[in-house]
């Protein structure tokens, strides 16, 4: 397995010796998931957390009435996991799938936690990807509180910018929390707009 | 000030000397905010977290619209900040106003650094209650996309039990995402409801 990006993930905000990338190294595990395979079920306990390295991953609820929302996406170089779940060790909520044939490496919460007493430095690397993952949650809860789904739909393009092309529409009308009919109205009417629009000199 | 609120708080994840904790408490300060007064307006940056002691805040944002959407409250026992103005230390969108009369304690993000270089420790404070945190978001964005009101009402009483009497109910309204009308009529309904219920024997 490649470890570069992960490697390179932790190194933004940590620094670490040879010794030290080499122990939370051997702590990883490699796993590939199939296209439309899951990696957790609504129901179970989560005990890992998963990084991905290639393709892409999300995580979505089922309502009463069974439609999914969308609550994120995993793609290379980001960590997904039911945080509620991890923490505290009871059956979660979130359905984890691949969209697409995934690489990924998965630190369980045992290794974790044996992480952090030998090299406490993880617990700045997990405290502040946290953080940054709290920011995220906060302006998607006020995107859902206060905008318009066109709005809601140009900050997930600034979220995930290498995603617009790469999934289904259907998975971005999930997250934005539209239906994919009223989804594909509202990027028809964008388009139309962007077409006419004044040029600028 | 009294500080046994807050080392009582520290001290459920992490274990502190009398040092330790000395110096954790000659780094805060104590603030007190009238009712309607403001701890931190939209637009300004956020240089410090708020650790509530007594009386109640709550962080909002405005839409374009001119609506309230309450994003969270601070009573006794609770940190606030602008997470996303705190970290990046660019002007933030949220306001933090006093609901009444409250005693709190500040912690700035230059001493909480300092914080973390002395006592490693703190990382591992914030990371958890952080990843608490983030827990909560994630639930009230699935709250959000996928439940009623009433269910959403019921999952607020359930996170801020001392505040289903004590705060003003346009409040609990703009933090459930409805008018103060449909939240009165739904009270009323719920009410009429618990009336109707067959008695448990």
């Amino acid at each position: 397995m490649s470890t570069e990006l992960i490697i390179k993930s932790v190194s933004r905000y940590i620094q670490l010796s040879d010794d030290e990338k080499n122990y939370f190294v051997s702590l990883l595990q490699p796993k590939t998931i199939k296209r439309k395979h899951f990696v957790l079920r609504e129901g179970q306990v989560c005990k890992y957390s998963t990084f991905v390295l290639s393709g892409c991953l999300r995580g979505f609820t089922l309502d009463s009435n069974g439609f999914e929302h969308v609550l994120n996406f995993g793609p290379a170089g980001w960590w997904i996991a039911d945080m509620y779940s991890l923490i505290t060790q009871k059956p979660g909520i979130l359905n984890i799938e691949a969209l697409e044939d995934t690489e990924a490496l998965t630190l369980s919460k045992t290794d974790q936690e044996k992480l952090y007493t030998k090299i406490p430095q993880f617990e700045r690397f997990f405290r502040i990807i946290t953080e940054n993952s709290l920011v995220s949650y906060q302006q998607r809860l006020i995107d859902n509180l206060s905008l318009t789904a066109e709005d809601r739909f140009h900050n997930f393009c600034k979220r995930y910018p290498t995603l617009i092309n790469g999934i289904p529409k259907k998975q971005i009308a999930a997250y934005i929390g539209v239906t994919p009919e009223f989804f594909s109205r509202m990027q028809h009417n964008l388009l139309k707009k962007d077409r006419n629009a004044p040029i600028k000199r």
